[in-house]
């Protein structure tokens, strides 16, 4: 697929078949997801693979938006440690940017995903690390739902020119 | 070009020709960063586009790290503005989203582009913030340099299967 399809074709999908999400496509996707960049190179990233559909179920309850996940066949859960931080505070900006890669990687195999936040609400950071036994040091960034899409992808459009500015504010 | 040739061949390029990027490629860039998903869809993001020469000689020392930028023919400034926020606390995981699609359809046309952070650190978002006039309410989240590359795409190998844990941490 080509890069811009899945750029302007990517939407967040959260309702999926029951069809089973290959051990090589989650591969891919990790892969791209430890290809983003990262403030001086640091990979503060941890991702928690989850397929067991009992957790899966618990994580639906980890914040309002998340019941797609007792659905989804995959979920990763995309954590930040603070012990890999070389450039402090930039972990958020990391993390991100590898779970963007994750979208778009699942996007080039026609899977669908959807990102709902759970740092920095603490209620939703203590039930997520609760469900998945994530240590003090390590922070649940994102649940990730993934899996084949019962819904259409589709392009909206976004483009505001309200929001670029030339040279100056 | 392939999506995931994009994904694995992406890298920070610090080093530009003098070449001028067209305004299509940065329409291109633009709409893609205006499609990263956001909390809420609040799509709370401002880009101020960058080519004066001598706004892009100062944006070079807003930062121990923003050298680049006064060779760069294009520099995207990404915002956020919290006055667009409705999930609260969620504008730097959507201004990255936007980010890592600006540096991915920068790599699909072909364009280098390294990404360097401003936010969270204090005393880059002050500099910034008087080079470009930026007000109050709108915080520069980081400065990512633009143009046709004077250094080789190439795919590195970061896989950590360290970094990946099953069904539980």
């Amino acid at each position: 697929m080509d890069v811009f399809d899945a750029l302007f074709t990517r939407r967040s999908i959260r309702k999926f078949t029951t069809q089973f999400v290959s051990k090589d496509d989650e591969n891919l996707i990790l892969k791209a997801a430890m290809l983003a960049p990262s403030a001086c190179n640091e990979q503060p990233w941890h991702f928690v693979c989850v397929r067991d559909a009992e957790l899966r179920e618990r994580l639906s309850h980890v914040s309002p938006y998340t019941h797609m996940a007792a659905e989804a066949p995959l979920v990763i859960v995309v954590c930040g440690d603070l012990s890999l931080e070389k450039a402090k505070g930039m972990w958020v900006q990391d993390c991100s940017a590898a779970i963007e890669n994750i979208l778009l990687a699942a996007r080039g195999k026609n899977l669908g995903s959807v990102w709902c936040g759970i740092h920095p609400e603490k209620e939703r950071e203590a039930k997520t690390r609760e469900v998945l036994g994530i240590p003090d040091s390590v922070i649940p960034l994102a649940v990730i739902s993934i899996g084949h899409p019962a819904q259409h992808f589709s392009e909206v459009s976004r483009f505001d020119k309200a929001r670029i500015h030339r040279d100056k504010w």
